[in-house]
């Protein structure tokens, strides 16, 4: 049975140590904030402090906010791992920064699967996330249990880390863009005379539908921002897409005008909001109202 | 049997009147383009011209390509039409202009139907359009076999003529924003060395994707710009969706940006290429090079 350490019990952390408790391995949750860990070890996680088990750990999953807590959580936790144990490193980070992890934990020999995630925290607990996993061969092989107690697809992207971030950066330039383009919408079709009810019978069935906006637009209609997703992590998300774009030579002025609307966002005060709240900030521009806001 | 007109025999006027016909109506096809109305003739289409129809036809589709066309088809035909019969209004244009077709129409006792469409050549050509209509119930009514024919949803936005028209030009917003960020995504995967063929194989599978993106992104991948839908839409159709909006006092900076790209595109001379050629302005910027261009 393999052991393993979560590292990171947020929304999506805590899903997905659930889903390697169900999928019958030993497990370990740690988290700077000790009712998660707590709650965790409530219902089944193993016990012990992270220097106590590093030595132990057959795989660590990493699912901390960023990629600067990574390199602290790997600087101090690699040295201490078993030689021929395993990294999945699930954090969105660029994919130069994933090439700098994998050499430091190569330096202890560690594995390392560049595996940023997709699915939502739903998808997290279900252990059917989306995996854009880059790493070698025995990287795969050493964590495939763990890889299957947590996902439904692993896509794999080669050999070299670093093929998986590139990958995540791709898709949060999609979603990011994406959820701010459903609220313009949205937004635009109340200015309109459409109520966003309106909105969800018509548009899901027509081309203008995205993966996002069915999954966001009910949370508009239902006034409902209780955070599944923060507006906080698309100006980190979008700003690495940015920085690693400007990197590259590349001009991408419709993630900019995106990134624009969630930091107008933040600057509305709604950072820990759903992210589906950037809608305020059109309805804010244009003095329209929402469903369930005064 | 209904005797029925098809006005416009485009991508998409030629596909609807096919499903008009398959449907069992007596159907006439008339376009500026003499191949067209041959064409259609060939296939089954009733004969005679639209003047020697007029006084005889139960429904007139305008399938033209902008508001503009729709206003000089009605001033000629709605005179011609006799009162009780109908017309199915399907071009993208501003609320305010399908009230005043509306209105020209009801001078000469016709019903109108405020009734833009959504699917693509493909879907006119198969009867399983989606209509975005709004008017008054007796136009429903009336025109209830023909719709049968040509659609596979019909959305019932009210007796107000001008709601369907809303409610197309906010399905425009998404779907014009949509190609283009397709475009922006793929292009920048390509600059982190993630090939179109890989994006398509992932990102429809993950949180990233939208109807669009599964839609146009394989004539990327296959460096097939054949149009089914040009890029010489955009323009028009975002240019309608801004000029609404800023009526409404309402700013949408999304669109404003896609729309740019469009333009870009047209500058380019790629106004009558597949709408997926946007990703060439990104190339083109960027110095990328694309599938199966030089």
């Amino acid at each position: 049975m393999q052991k393993v350490a979560v590292i990171g019990l947020g929304s999506m952390g805590m899903g997905i140590a659930q889903s390697c408790l169900r999928g019958g391995l030993q497990t370990h949750g740690f988290d700077t904030r000790p009712e998660a860990v707590e709650r965790f070890a409530v219902e089944g996680g193993a016990p012990g402090t992270l220097d106590e088990v590093a030595g132990a750990i057959d795989t660590a999953i990493i699912v901390v906010l960023n990629a600067q807590q990574t390199e602290a959580v790997l600087t101090s936790l690699a040295p201490q791992m078993k030689a021929g144990a395993s990294v999945i490193a699930c954090v969105t980070m660029p994919p130069e920064f994933a090439r700098t992890m994998a050499a430091l934990c190569a330096e202890h020999e560690l594995n390392y699967l560049d595996a940023p995630i997709s699915g939502g925290s739903i998808k997290a607990a279900a252990g059917q996330l989306s995996i854009m996993a880059s790493g070698a061969p025995e990287a795969f092989a050493a964590t495939e249990p763990v890889l299957d107690a947590i996902s439904e697809k692993v896509f794999h992207l080669g050999d070299a880390p670093g093929a998986g971030s590139a990958m995540k950066a791709v898709n949060q330039l999609l979603a990011g863009v994406h959820i701010a383009t459903m609220a313009e919408a949205m937004t635009f079709g109340i200015s309109q005379g459409i109520e966003p009810e309106t909105f969800m019978e018509v548009i899901p069935n027509c081309a203008g539908s995205s993966w996002m906006l069915e999954n966001r637009g009910p949370h508009i209609v239902n006034g409902d921002y209780t955070p599944h997703s923060q507006i906080n992590i698309w100006p980190k998300d979008l700003g690495i897409v940015l920085e690693i774009a400007k990197a590259a030579g590349f001009p991408a002025p419709i993630t900019s005008v995106a990134l624009e609307r969630y930091m107008e966002a933040v600057k509305m005060g709604l950072g820990t909001e759903d992210d589906a709240a950037v809608a305020k900030v059109y309805a804010e521009d244009a003095d329209l109202k929402l469903p369930g806001t005064s």
